[in-house]
């Protein structure tokens, strides 16, 4: 067995490379699911990509399906995050929501490819996983009703609003974005996003 | 070369249970899609689930990608013929977007087999195809601007809002509901159908 020092640096001189390679690996598959579809995609396809063996892959990863875990996985991460930071700001309930709205919105349109692979391949992930990733109750929907029921609390949003129907309703249009989104085109993340964020407001405001 | 009242007749005794076949033929190809996915379901699969050769397919159709069209079409035909018909009523922009936001979500909620189909699978058909169906305009989309600019001209929706926008933001919500809504859950597709359309009505009204 080799000293306990040795090892470590030893671990330490290969990390950088091989997370490298794995970031890479999880780009290029994102890429290759998002133009190709999930089932259309082969690990032979991601491999080509990146100029490796397909039996290389394996070092990484046991199955395609673990790819798509990771993308999926990342993608909603940095999203939950996002919605998180912008939940916590230090503001009414419908100030709050604009921003969850535009924030949100942006998060998608700068993340298109990545999104566009959740969204559209989540159910080809096995429940256990798929749960293992949105939880039981879908994480995002889960803190729009959160933000909602704040907002009927302080008064400021309907009563008669059902908070889980209308976190359904906010994040239907904003996922919907996927299939139609441009980037440099007619509508700007930031414009689209304040726009539904003022429908949303009027819409729910008490 | 047999006289043409006998061939009339003879295609006459044929056509119906061609046409009977046909109809069977989507109905299944809509199902099998659905469940698999239409990149992973195969003409053998739809062939076993209604007890016929796969050879015999082809004499319907070509190819899988000449199912996946005729299954859309026909839903999203009937979606435009609904939405064409509320449209046309004789009431105000406001009281007719209403009726519009209403029917579409009941239409989906009760074709959601089909309409999940024609939602999720819309891109596997290549470009040509897929105008053919939703026409350079996106026909839902068409509609619905129309009718908010209807609804700007009579004074009843705000200046400020870009109809074009105003519509992506509507059916975004209503086809994202293929991802959530449970036939005998915990909303009715009417209860879902007035509270969007109230929040819809809401938001824009001047």
């Amino acid at each position: 067995m080799a000293p306990p020092g040795r090892t470590a640096r030893r671990r330490g001189a290969e990390r950088k490379p091989r997370e490298k390679r794995w970031s890479e690996l999880v780009k290029v598959a994102t890429q290759v699911f998002y133009e190709k579809g999930y089932e259309a995609a082969s690990l032979q396809d991601i491999a080509d990509r990146l100029g490796m063996l397909k039996g290389s892959l394996y070092y990484y990863i046991q199955t395609k399906e673990d790819l798509l875990y990771e993308v999926i996985n990342g993608v909603h991460q940095g999203g939950l995050r996002n919605l998180k930071t912008l939940m916590s700001k230090d503001a009414g309930a419908l100030e709050r929501l604009r921003e969850v709205v535009i924030g949100h919105v942006e998060y998608e349109c700068e993340n298109l490819v990545s999104t566009t692979v959740f969204l559209h391949e989540l159910d080809a992930l096995p429940p256990e996983r798929r749960q293992e990733i949105v939880g039981e109750d879908h994480a995002y929907r889960g803190l729009l009703t959160e933000l909602i029921e704040d907002g009927q609390a302080e008064g400021v949003i309907k009563e008669d609003v059902s908070p889980k129907l209308a976190a359904l309703w906010i994040l239907g249009s904003a996922n919907w974005l996927y299939r139609w989104y441009v980037p440099g085109g007619e509508f700007t993340a930031r414009e689209i996003g304040e726009q539904f964020a003022d429908w949303v407001v009027r819409a729910l405001a008490a």
